[in-house]
């Protein structure tokens, strides 16, 4: 265990929305450390509804560039660079062929066990969180989960000294349809929920700003 | 910085879902440790869409545990539960007040790179997420930001030892309800994004499953 408090802050103030990188690369074993971070990540149901796209093809970072107005310095110069896919309702769905798979060789339920959590499953889906009204919410549902791994994977790259940035500023449509054209993935079963570039930082930040604790924290004593 | 990937990943194992907690209470400092990785975790456009509301209070507890069929052990028995509320439209829309102030007080920018901000807030709005459909899709995607907060504290606290549960297991409307009922906060402003409860394990988990690393990462070289 880390067990040190300030060691860890240290890595939430270096880590930032680093626009450009330096151009070097990210070493092997500490890109997937990084990725095992996410891999390692929770998820609701534990149903891991995501996949990691590591764009290293140049041609393509110009291709996803042209859709990502968030992304113009940060695709190019960054070490690596991560799509992640959220799944769309044909999988998350209770009964979904993806939910059984999932529950059966990767949770290892036992046959009772899984009809069981399915059933929670499907209240939580039609009553609890109302995500079946229609395609949209059960896939930002799913995305959700995603942004879990997105915050372990830049958190973690931070306690290791490297630098990241986050990116929404992309046109959903036109970036799912071009990578359904690349034949990378296909529109049916998955959605571009965020995009994560890794490397190393080009120039040093300006300072963070945030809310007070005090303004976003109440304690009900 | 941390440096040390063995001892990052040791945190990632030991976290978990933990059902029932053994009773014992979270020294303070390591609580605010965790709150303020919370809070210094990124949100898209820096704006912090969350609220943290620390339930200690038993009877509350009680009330919210009879719509969280998720959290039957974990709300009576953590040290430390917190409800992670997210911004509705009405704040996060891209001319709202909340968005103004934040800009210039929070994120003290002149007025001429708001303006800028704001263009590119309004179009990703519009245009490239399409939130602006409804009131939920805007509201899903507040939540997806507290992910990464919730992600974050987690992690935090598993790398001090401190386990935690995260906790979807509710009805959202009986629990914005509740919440309004007892003026903890206005359903105009906020809802409940996800719950998650700390504390030190009453037993030891069953291990940790996941996907293999080839099943959910794909290099395009």
């Amino acid at each position: 265990m880390i067990n040190n408090k300030d060691e860890i802050l240290k890595a939430y103030n270096f880590r930032h929305a680093c626009k450009e990188f330096n151009g070097n690369e990210i070493p092997k074993e500490d890109f997937e450390f990084i990725l095992e971070t996410g891999r390692l990540s929770p998820s609701s149901f534990g149903f891991e509804p995501w996949q990691f796209i590591v764009v290293q093809n140049k041609e393509l970072r110009e291709k996803i560039k042209e859709y990502s107005w968030g992304g113009e310095k940060q695709i190019p110069t960054s070490s690596h660079f991560v799509i992640i896919l959220g799944r769309k309702k044909k999988h998350m769905l209770y009964d979904s062929k993806y939910i059984n798979d999932f529950m059966r060789e990767v949770q290892e339920l036992p046959d009772e066990v899984r009809d069981m959590k399915r059933g929670f499953y499907k209240a939580f889906q039609e009553k609890d969180f109302n995500l079946l009204e229609g395609e949209r919410a059960i896939f930002d549902w799913a995305c959700k989960q995603t942004y879990i791994a997105l915050g372990n994977m830049m958190t973690s790259a931070a306690e290791i000294g490297i630098d990241s940035c986050p990116i929404e500023g992309f046109n959903m449509e036109k970036l799912d349809e071009l990578l359904e054209r690349e034949g990378i993935m296909s529109r049916d079963d998955f959605g571009v929920s965020v995009m994560v570039a890794f490397g190393y930082r080009k120039k040093d930040p300006r300072g963070k700003t945030r809310q007070n604790l005090n303004d976003i924290v109440t304690y009900i004593e």
